[in-house]
Order: C-alpha cells, then sequence, then structure tokens
C-alpha cells in the first residue's frame, strides 16, 4: 500500500482577475471585487501532496528537506512578494485564480519529481478558499 | 484532470443526541454525556468540496462568492445559533450525528449544484471529531 | 520578574443570552439570534493564565498537570456537555455571555490557586469572538 | 476589575513598503522583497480589543454584533481587496507596514467607540509577522 | 455511499533517524539534523480516520469516545512522551519516520477495528511535515 | 504611544526534566512522563515580542527581516534538533522547562536589541501548555 507526504510552505502575492476578451462591465460583475485594477493579494498556503512506496533504505517516501527545496527553488523564488498578473510570466495569458495558480505550480513541480511519485497541489488562497489539483 | 475547490463556513448550535426506540438507560449507555436531555452545543466548521471542470473563461470551478451565498442561504440560515433537535425539521426524526447532519447538508446543497460537479461535505463538530460525506 | 504560564481546555455547551427584567421583543431586539429559546451551543476554548515565581526546585511557575486536573475538576466537570442556563447553577440569575462565563470560571479557580498566583481566564466563545477576566 | 472582549475580522489587500524620500537602491537595500514596485499582498487578520465595564443589563462589555458591523462599515469596506498604497486615502503619504496599518485602523475605530472603552488594535499581516497598537 | 470519521489525539515523543547498516557520514549526510545521536523529538498530531457505512440506531459510523479510548490505549500509551528508538520495540529495527511510525500505528489499529471499517492514519511530525497511510 | 511587533518562529528539541538533587523516585512524583531517562520532545513555538517605538522613516518599530535572523542565529541554530539537556550549555545546571527555556532564549536575544526595546518571550511547548516571559 502506498504512502503520502506532505510538506507545506506559504508565499505572499498580490493578484487581479480579469478576462481580457470581457469588457470592464462583464469583468467586475463576474468577478466583484477581485477584479480591482489596482490589485489586492493574500497570503498563500501551498500544501505538496506526494505518493509512493516507502524506500526501506531511509524510512522516506520523498525527503523532506529536498522537497522544501524543491519547491523553495521553483515555485516560492518565482512566487513569494511577486505581482502574480505582472511579474510571473505563466499568468501573462492566464488568470491566476487559486485554481490556475494551482495548475502552474503542478506543472512547474511536476518536471522536478520522478514519474514513480504521484503528485497532488493544495493551495489555500484564504483560510477559507482552497484548491487541490489534480483530484 | 480534475480540479477540487473547498469553501470554509460556520455555524453554532445546540443538540442532544437521542434514539426515541430506546428506553434512558440504553440512551445514556451509548451516548454518554450528548445525551444531556438539556443540549448541548458547537461551533460547527463546514468545508463545502466541489469537483469540476475550470470554465476556461473565469478559471473557476465554481464562484467562491456564489458558492458561499448558496451554503449562507440553504445551510447556515437555518441551522445557524438553533437547536437542531426542536429548530431543523429534518432532526424532527433523524439523530443529529456529525455524520447525519453531513448528509442533511450534503443534500440540501446537492439540489443547488449542477450534476456535471462533485460534491462532498465535511464538517467539524469539534477541532477533534469530524466527519467527511460521502467518501 | 514574573513569569506566565498558560494551559488550554476546552468544553461543549449549549446556552441562551435572556435578561428575565426584559419582554420578548427587547431580548429578541438586543440578543439577536442568540435570544433563541430553544438554545444553541458553542465549543469553548478555555485559557488559564498564572502568573507568579519560577520555583527553583522544580524550573515551574506552576505544575501544567495539576492545573489541568484542578481545571477539568472544578470547571470542566460542571460546564462540559451542559446547558449552561439550565444545568449550571450560577447561571440561574445570571446571563451567561462570554464575559460571565469567564468571571465564574475566574472565580470558582480562584479559591483552589494560592494567593502568591494571578489568575487570569481568556475564554474563546468562537474563533472569533473572546473575551480575558480580568484585565 | 475590567474585562476585555476581542473580535477577529479580516481582510485581504495589496501594498508595497517604500519612502520616496530615499532613492530606488536604498528603498531596495532596507525593504528588500517588500519594495517590489509591482506590489504584493496579504490576507490580514484583525483583532479589534476592547476593555470596559461589563453592563449589569446584557452582560456584555460591547455587543460582539454591533463590534463586527462597526469594523466592517469603517475598516473592511475601505481595506478589503483593496491596494491600500494606492486605493486607500490614509496611506498616501504613511508607508503601509503592519505597524501604521493597525495605528490607521485605531484611528479609524477610536472614534466611534466611547471614551469609557479602552482599543487595542493586533494585526496580522502573516501568521508569523504581527502587530499591536498601543501597547 | 460511505461516510468517513476522523478522530485527532496527540502525543510527545523523541526520536533519532538511522540506518544501522550505512556509517555515520552517510547517516549525517542522508538524515542531516534528523541524525543527532541525542535525539531531538515533536509534538506529533494523529488524525485517525475510518469509513464504514453508518449504524441507523446511532447515527454513528463508529463511536469517537471508544475510537478515542481505542487510540489513548493501543498507540498513546505506548508513545507519548518515550524515546521512540528506545522506548517503543516496534522501531528496535525500523527507522522511526513519520512515514514508519503511521504505519505502525495503522497495524496496532488496524487489529482492534473491524473488518467492515477501512482506515487511515494522518500523522503530523510538525505543522509542516505529515504522513498518511494508506493513500 | 508604544507599538508591539510580534515574530513566530519554530525549533523541534528533545528533553526531560530531572533535578538531581533528589532521587529517582521524587523526580518521578513531581515530573511524571516528563522524567522519563530516555527524553521525550516537542516543537516548540517561540514568539518573540517587542515593545518600542515606530520609526518614521521605515514605519518599523523593529525590521522583521533582521528580527528573523538574530533568532535563527541565536536561538534556533542553538536548539533546533538537539537534545536540550545534552547539546545545549545553558541547560547543563538548569532543568529545561518550558520556563526555563523562555528565559534562557530572553537572555540570548536581550543582549541583541536595544536597550530602547523592550523584550518579550513566548513559548509554545505544546499547543496547550505555554509560557511568557517576562510578564
Amino acid at each position: 500500500m502506498k504512502t503520502a507526504v506532505y510538506r507545506k510552505e506559504h508565499f505572499n502575492a498580490a493578484h487581479r482577475l480579469h478576462n481580457p476578451a470581457w469588457d470592464d462591465e462583464k469583468n467586475s460583475r463576474v468577478f466583484g471585487k477581485c477584479n480591482n485594477p489596482n490589485y489586492h493579494g493574500h497570503n498563500y498556503e501551498l500544501i505538496v501532496k506526494l505518493i509512493g512506496e516507502i524506500d526501506t533504505e531511509t524510512g522516506y517516501v520523498y525527503d523532506m528537506k529536498e522537497l522544501s527545496d524543491l519547491i523553495r527553488e521553483h515555485v516560492i523564488s518565482k512566487f513569494d512578494h511577486k505581482n502574480l498578473n505582472l511579474d510571473v510570466p505563466h499568468f501573462k495569458n492566464l488568470n491566476p485564480t487559486a485554481e490556475n495558480i494551482a495548475i502552474v505550480i503542478y506543472q512547474l513541480l511536476r518536471e522536478q519529481i520522478g514519474a514513480d511519485i504521484d503528485l497532488k497541489v493544495i493551495l489555500y488562497e484564504t483560510p477559507r478558499n482552497y484548491v487541490e489539483y489534480p483530484v
């Protein structure tokens, strides 16, 4: 039977929800306060879940120090204290909803982790709103 | 691959665990302190999980503002600051255990959310006891 | 310089806010949903703070095991899974607001703890509403 | 002896730390990542503490519903989903550090609450950094 | 559809990560600070998840009081305030990583709970590192 | 009026409560499970509180990055993943109760922070037991 390990990290960022294919009135109606042209922001709490077999020599599914370093190098360094719309190229043409941020993080980490390990990303935009990808 | 979104709300309620088919001695033995005829209560923390595809126009699985409004209209307004046994008709003939409360909430919300979206309800009765329906 | 030690315990109870000197209309207007005649309830989180000198032999201001036992004997056993209005004599003629519950807990514990130790009670009615007595 | 009551609310905002009297190099050196010209953001958790006497008729130091309404009207409506530097006039000439945000919130609420009540503001910028004003 | 119930308990323990088949240099390189020969420790938060059908007479999947008693008797009493490497026989020849501790807890509880109930163990080693077995 | 700023850090350590002036029976009676000769451990959560005037140029009482670095250099590097009794010289002749650990941390940081700033240390040994020095 497989085991899951979870590592929690965090980053703080500004963002704005906006669909450039819509006019201002529709953007405001659909995205409400989240459409503020001057941005707002969040303390994002990121949980990375890895599922795999336990290595019998280490007793680890994955070294949590190594996972933390991977997350910091490939995600936190790019997202922390940034404006997601302006500073992070992945959102140049992608609306930075929590769902889309989770998918981008998934893609960034998927390349770094061996194919024998399943990966899931859980992202808290606020303590009351969060997402998980994939399910 | 599908994505899950979670929304957390809360309500405060009184309840009593009791099976009217049993005598007082058996009710007291099975339900212990939770059988107090004068009721006790909890701060219930409710997490609603929706699983679906991301809408490419909005970047949302579901609008969290709309989900929050649905939960408040169909659940919180009926349960908050209520006595579940006396004030909520669904528990007239149903013991208000955390399990049964979660199922009632599931049924109330299932009617409001399109069939393309999977729904799960997570209900904290205390920070140490919680339930999830369905699994 | 003095040191403070804190111990956290919890109890679950039903209550109703009501002033018998007022008519129903005024009770409803002042206490809103909290005046529900059938009661509602909370998971109360109780923090007891003791301030004193550190005993040089033990390194303790107070033995936390002993404090936990005192709180369980003199507070939790009387309040947990109870209806504060009906089951707890201290609230026969006292409205069980968080403020008043904290004062009753203070009085119950004050008798048990030596006069060389200062005592404060912090009581969370919900994660968003809490009180402290005395200040 | 006086009693304290606490109410917790929250808002999400973007901000940037910057002193216009300094050149870019010094701003970057002093404020680090917080000086990002495109802003970053936080989920601010705000705790308002009121200290006063308990009203014997209500058992309240202050009606928490009324306090919540005051905070929402005078603080949250102005700060939530806003860019503090651009959208909130109080920070036109004031650096929006957690310390300064807490003082502005104190001033906004101080006008609304009677002089017999002491007021303190606790503001979490992140779960790891927070401030209190006044001490 | 099945329902899950969760119960949270906790224990405090010392441990050291070490593979006796390796020399000191490799142990230090692989396990880093966790290899300290004098041990370090954690507040472990343990969540036990049971999945089953709701009993129509009680409204319970499982009696949480009974589950709490089982966990305390078969896990907490053996692990709490212990040195996992020295005091707990299960780790005599098994490295006490969070993954392996979760599996041992699973085995201890699996014997106590009927085969009609699925069991999962979630173990927090720190608020930032946790594991789940089985997935 | 002065302002307080708080910074939260954490470390994981093993310890044992023991008074070498007492025999084993008395140590066991007074310290209970905490006297285990093989040690147990905790995830300590450390909150450092500084009270001072806000610098008008920065808007800071203290730079939180600088405070975090000081705590990591002078406390975390010495305590994290250590056995407090064996690895930390300050506890060679001092029982590592939460109270005494807080005082040692206070002394380590007091030397690093200017006399115009008041310092307090809050230390969580578990989520249910914590201390504050000085009061």
